[in-house]
């Protein structure tokens, strides 16, 4: 691509770094930005700049955070006694999204996965065993992806935590609302009939 | 969508003013600009703000420039007698990239749009026909979309410059190198019929 100014070069290249921005998306990106005010270009920049800059993580649960412990792990109306464990920050905010868990989370920062050469000694998985140990931490939710290396982590978590009285427990697994039966993949088919939870138990999900 | 961070909060929405990237583009942009390094985030965001606090544009033909005068304007390898009428920067880049035009252009910032409440006030003719006047153009090259609009625009245009010694042009309107006969619309194919060229003339394209 040929362009008239170094300038915009620079920011097209700039834009084409983030997953999922080829060169023409970044084009476009910058030439809306062209058409903005200054000061809010500027804002923009330093924005991120900024985020990078200041972010922190907790140091209880590995969240990112704005101060030294998160404002989920400080927080007084949270139930202390029941971690979940979760592979990534953005898996936080899909649950907390939901507003339906009300406990402690933490993150591993990845999943076990020997193909690209994360083994446990990457993960915050330390810290975890600790926090089971010490702070009378009562349920463990395993919230990792069904997948092979998901299953791998939660075994060897488990392993971990065996020697604790602690309750592990995992996310279930079933036909997603608003999902047709007919194209579900067998495996979770079979394990929500033989999962199948009384009628009560539905109504009162709903 | 719930955040823990203000920073994160606060970035994400910046991305999400971005055309085409939705609250979750943004967050999967942020979640990955927070995994670089910190410096190479800080260059990200100043590139983004110098592009804007520093860019001009040509005095001459409004495209983008580092200087007062860009640096196809200012080039001696140019034809200067040759001015290509485009819409917008982005036009001038994609003629470029063909590497076939060695005149100059002209960058109208628009297309006449009643609906859009865009009129010849608002774009830069008159600099065009002040060019055309002084500088010795002898051809006008209209390289705008081929609609309404467009049509207009050409239109307009051709009436003011009409009392200058000056040839108009537009480009080749046809089935697109690679095109299938059977998909093009009607307009299109009639068109292409009626203004066939020699053979020798497509071979030499080639």
């Amino acid at each position: 691509m040929i362009f008239s100014s170094a300038l915009i070069e620079n920011a097209v290249n700039e834009f084409a770094k983030l997953p999922g921005i080829g060169k023409k998306t970044a084009l476009r990106l910058v030439l809306h930005l062209l058409k903005q005010e200054t000061a809010q270009v500027e804002q923009f920049g330093e924005a991120i700049a900024r985020m990078r800059q200041q972010i922190r993580f907790c140091n209880v649960c590995h969240n990112v955070s704005d101060a030294e412990v998160c404002s989920i792990c400080s927080s007084h109306s949270r139930q202390k006694q029941v971690v979940c464990v979760v592979e990534s920050i953005r898996d936080v905010m899909a649950i907390e999204n939901t507003q339906q868990f009300n406990g402690l989370y933490h993150v591993l920062g990845g999943i076990i996965s020997p193909i690209d050469g994360i083994g446990p000694d990457q993960l915050n998985i330390h810290s975890l065993v600790e926090r089971v140990q010490y702070q009378g931490v009562e349920e463990v939710i395993m919230a990792v992806s069904p997948t092979i290396e998901g299953d791998t982590t939660i075994y060897y978590l488990s392993k971990k935590l065996k020697e604790f009285p602690v309750k592990i427990t995992t996310i279930a697994r079933g036909i997603a609302f608003g999902g047709e039966l007919e194209y579900a993949d067998e495996m979770t088919l079979a394990r929500s009939i033989s999962n199948r939870l009384p009628l009560e138990n539905y109504v009162q999900n709903k």
